[in-house]
């Protein structure tokens, strides 16, 4: 039996074609099953044909197969790739921003903290321990590669509570550097980074060239550049305030704290430039585009794809050939930063090969960095409780240690708002008591 | 010579009162020499008086002596009790008031935490680390109770940069099942409590009799009594909202949290009987009250005094007798509650015997307790990074950290908040770059 | 019903006598049932008659209690104290003696480390472990204490795999220092130590009056002690060249370090004065001796009782009042002690009251302590995980690692020892592979 | 400036061949100076010239050139590499083994443990603090290389006491496995490993290939090969009763355990080809070929040179290029090893790109594992007690707790022993008191 790559939640059409058409391209993957995996038959259905175009035109050895029943797309896979999204745009997305809107409560991404991350997590959690239990069946000696948000809990909740080899991988860890000195016009070869934090947290703790610190040239830059609306003004206030680049967007970082978005100073959403709504916006944009991408990305025979910089299938190669690659992956937090909670999930340098996905050690991370990674802990720790007591409390308590909805908030509202999502969540999630 | 107890502020008449006047009648101390140190001489003198009076009236072997040069108070001291305050009440607390008030940011307090709590920390470090200094020159082994706010910071300061052997003392701990069992009319005879987490902000953990848990009575007592007005409402709210009772008052509480004093909500300040401005209006009165207090206290011949509950005569007792006391003391998070940063001052049972004052192992915090004390440690680790760097942005970053303060003000408001206040202090402060 | 005290092992009358005669002397204990059980009828027989006596005799209101089903015995306890012994001197401690014999390697007491204390520990880890099933389901809120050999990994059993509240309690710790006094003739009036380590192997770490530190007059005496031969001269070594006193005798201490029982050195049996098969010597004089104790203790109508030193009294005593007591306990290593392995039971300073037994906060032993704890901590664990496994090569493995065993015998020796210990045992111990 | 290679000990012209040949030939290095110090200045001349001749056929752009002045060799340089021998074989090594000898204590290497391990520290670490001191003056943030043994305990010490970024580096760490695989005739391509340990005594903790565990078909191929004479028993021995393979060869870990070289079982010499005096034996082959090596070596002017497997030329071209390298590092246990202590240094897979050398998180050890390495760590960190108090006892209990001496000598043997090899050192050592 070939080896397999699982992508579970491969209805994700361009998503999974970043992710396995770079298998394809890739030597040392030739002999791998790509098993698809979605609820969506259509979608899958999509999906499959897609890869398939791209296996003609990519000359791959790769087997693609699309799987109706989850079990048996696991079953005896090497690697699973997660990518799914529980209760979508409709009905999840709308309620995660509607609801807390009738409590004056604002959000932008709601993917990650906040009361839309909380309610997020409470759906996907479930789902993720049942891939887990498949898993411990089917595979339980498998890779898994979490792309799904909010990746910190659900990581978390993978490796603890589902005792599978897990990593979570998002893109704000790569493209960190790069997208801050595009913006500033510098120069990015030769630059030394080094990051670590927690996901959509993490901090560009080093950034040098030939041993000289860029910082200096790079914060006067930015408050050059901060004298015009840009879109990156939450990240550079930050740095401005805090002395170190974050690596998630603006757009969510003004969400995670308790200083963007307020309703004493409704100034500040103009003065920072902050999308409120925008993930609902770009949710209903992308639903509006698929139809022409679809046509273009399954219709289309001649499809053509370029190794792109998912960090998936490098880490694939690295495991197959052993040779070293380096990335940012989130895992849990044994002694590797060592002023935040060892019960956290933490974005850090890992070392991968052959021997899988190890963690590096960070030591203390400055001061103030880890008290802002502290406040949004607090509120990941206190969901996977809820979670996995499923006492509606704990719910309580991840709503009222969220540093934005507690600063906008009275006790009163915010209990009144959770409650008000879990009655509107319905079946979406589980019982709560 | 003697064994020697040093008093520094014993111009707090009261309190030294408490606190020697304990000691004469502690049979095993009175062959102690009560040092007395005070930087007020008028108000050195009203004690050494009360204290000459208090040893005719109850006929104590201890010698009372008033000094004028700290060193020499301090040299030879077996035991060292610190209830200095830097500032007064004139000008500093109405400056920790004033200027915040100019920004709309209310306190009660502002001795902990808090915006107020800051500046009384960085006001009052480099005055410890004096004493630190002399204690090391003249009194290296001896053992220094310190009694002055905020607790969690000085104590801190004084083990980790003083160097000092040094516990943490506050009544909160004492004070806390009765205060709340006689509010609640329930018998405290045969109570068991275990108290831990930091100062101000402990909780009640357990509280059981012949082993049976009286949360639930308790809980159903508080809502009752929370139908209407009364002074404990803030901490009966935490605890039907967090699952525990917290040792500080309602007034300290409200200020700890983002949950009561909100320019969004003005309607909570009477719902839970929150008292603004609590901490000068006591000052004044205090100040008032003086002057008949020093007839009565300075003046009367017969004087007299019976043993009070302070921890402060029972440890020297214990660290004399060798027979154990517990204590529920602030001392350096040694790994004791394995759910708060390792950094931290942490509130916890000690054993105080001939061997000193050791603490005793606590374990995990429910993960509630843990995160609302993370959210306080985040300003106290700050507030320690900024005196012990003397750079100005840690300041801002203790302020932009505290939870009060960040719910209610912008960074650009908490930022030029920090720089009066710097200002407004003048020499009070030492220099920050 | 009323509380009870169910005592395991009560056929050791003397032992029973003490503890359970203890109990009936202390006034807050007066309406306990003192549950008695042993697996030998006779003896538990006479254990009741002796207690009944002793409370006709102290007037107790304690009601004794023989049982012969051992749940019954535990059902609603809320103390338990565990004195039995597995495997008796015929035939085990015989076995444990005479076969490593056989190779040439020779024990004294063989109850706690060594080829003979591994053994003792497999063959009595069932029998605690169906002890622990037993509680959690008829007592399972009882403290457990245990007077078992070998203390430490049998406590270190019966927390970690058992799930029950336990401490372990050894006379050494308490008459460490008065035997020391006694022998050097020195007063102990008015000192103060500080005793922590592993149990048979903890180190009076401090041992001061008044602040002084007594050990250079203690060394000065042991010195010239040292130039004749006396019963103590293991540790008085030790301690020469260690530079701390340990708390079990010298008969002990010759067995758990390479240095004194040494075919390569004959003349240090004598020099030292080791008795060598001391333990079985005991256990024949013991049995010789019990006829006529026998009549005396339990044929006596007027047997009388002295409240004796034994902590299981006090420890119930300190539970049911609330009023502090402070014990050395066998306890989990969770962060008390730095530098010894948190997988380890250790010996440190307790805090007995309503709250139960709370352990205090060490920090680093000297690093030599630490390091000669270490090496039987290797044996220890080593053990537990044959226990727990039942894989034989952890056997194996706990004897290679054992200081004397490794030094005197070869590889190939040591594991034909242990293969002729596992058959001579025969079904003694649980099969392992 | 150029960037500044400094090699501290360039009179080993053999390994600077290797360690400055790789550099000349690797592209990323070409514009490094190559700064040459040693104190034998005869010896310095002979690699400045060899070297200089490599550079000519290697068309090298590195410029060599070699100093007397250490401090001006060391300034500004980016990386350093140690490989320094204090006292040489005569008189030192000499000194280590015939002084033991006298007692009847036999060694092989002496270069690690042991009585000679323990003196070879002693002398050097005085040595590396002046490197340490000097380095932090004139180039603070260079990372320093270290090959000198004993590995672990000099590391420790540079890192801890010099406060210099430092990783150690050994052989043993690379052959492990293909050594192994060559013994026995297995195919090493596409195996992956795990290591991880302490210095000399690492573990192969996992040998796979295609996820397949090969260490059933390499003990039975071992077990094999064991029947008849070879070079490598006391391995295949540790790994037949331990489990594991180990990193250091058979003749090293002969003396690091109690179980090979015993006065009472003198047999096993031969059983297991132990070769005594192994080290001074090769100490007199390699001087007595130098005669012959330096014409090759020194005289030739078409020297060539192959890049070698040594780590260093591929750690500086993965901090210059900040492409990823693995290697086996000795770092500082922060957390790593999680059973063994965190004041000792370990040998743990480590990621080096332009950040440096970063450790990865390894977690437990197998329990026999982690307790073998303790009782070679316990006399590790007893060296460094002594080299940095300055204390003769702590000599002793280094000694002391080495399981080889202490099973075959007395303590008095001990002491004496270290007290002649005090006394023989002369001005080798600093004064101990």
């Amino acid at each position: 039996m070939a080896d397999k790559i699982t992508f579970l939640g491969a209805g994700s059409t361009v998503f999974a074609k970043n992710v396995l058409g770079d298998v394809m391209l890739t030597s040392a993957l030739q002999e791998f099953e790509l098993a698809l995996f979605d609820i969506d038959l259509e979608r899958l259905k999509d999906s499959e044909n897609m890869l398939n175009n791209l296996k003609a035109t990519a000359g791959s050895g790769c087997v693609v197969k699309a799987y109706t029943d989850r079990k048996e797309a696991l079953r005896g896979a090497k690697f699973v790739v997660n990518a799914i999204q529980v209760g979508g745009y409709d009905p999840c997305t709308i309620t995660d921003f509607e609801i807390p809107k009738k409590y004056g409560l604002r959000q932008t991404i709601a993917d990650t903290l906040g009361i839309g991350g909380i309610f997020r997590n409470l759906r996907t959690i479930p789902v993720m321990m049942e891939f887990a239990r498949d898993m411990q069946e089917v595979c339980p000696d498998a890779w898994f590669l979490n792309y799904t948000n909010p990746m910190a809990v659900l990581t978390n909740a993978m490796i603890t509570h589902g005792g599978i080899k897990t990593v979570g991988l998002c893109h704000s860890v790569q493209v960190c550097m790069p997208h801050l000195f595009d913006a500033l016009g510098m120069e990015k070869d030769g630059v030394q980074t080094k990051i670590a934090g927690i996901n959509h947290m993490a901090w560009l703790l080093e950034v040098t060239k030939d041993g000289v610190d860029l910082y200096p040239e790079i914060k006067r830059r930015a408050l050059e550049k901060q004298k015009e609306k840009h879109h990156d003004m939450v990240r550079f206030e930050l740095m401005h305030r805090f002395g170190y680049y974050v690596t998630e967007s603006s757009e969510h970082n003004a969400e995670y704290h308790p200083y963007f978005i307020k309703k004493n100073y409704p100034e500040l959403i103009d003065r920072f430039n902050i999308p409120l709504d925008e993930y609902p916006r770009r949710c209903v944009e992308q639903i509006e585009r698929w139809k022409s991408m679809r046509e273009e990305l399954v219709g289309s025979k001649n499809l053509e794809h370029q190794r792109s910089h998912e960090y998936a299938s490098y880490i694939f190669e690295a495991m197959v050939t052993n040779q070293p690659f380096k990335i940012g992956g989130n895992v849990m937090n044994t002694g590797l930063i060592t002023n935040l909670p060892k019960e956290a999930c933490v974005e850090v340098p890992c070392l991968v090969d052959a021997s899988g996905v190890t963690p590096t050690y960070v030591g203390d991370l400055p001061p103030q960095l880890a008290a802002l990674n502290r406040t949004n802990i607090n509120t990941q720790l206190l969901t996977l409780e809820a979670a996995f007591t499923g006492k509606k409390e704990h719910i309580y308590h991840a709503a009222l240690l969220d540093p934005h909805t507690a600063a906008e908030l009275s006790i009163d509202d915010i209990v009144a708002l959770c409650d008000d999502l879990i009655e509107a969540h319905g079946g979406w999630l589980p019982k709560f008591q």
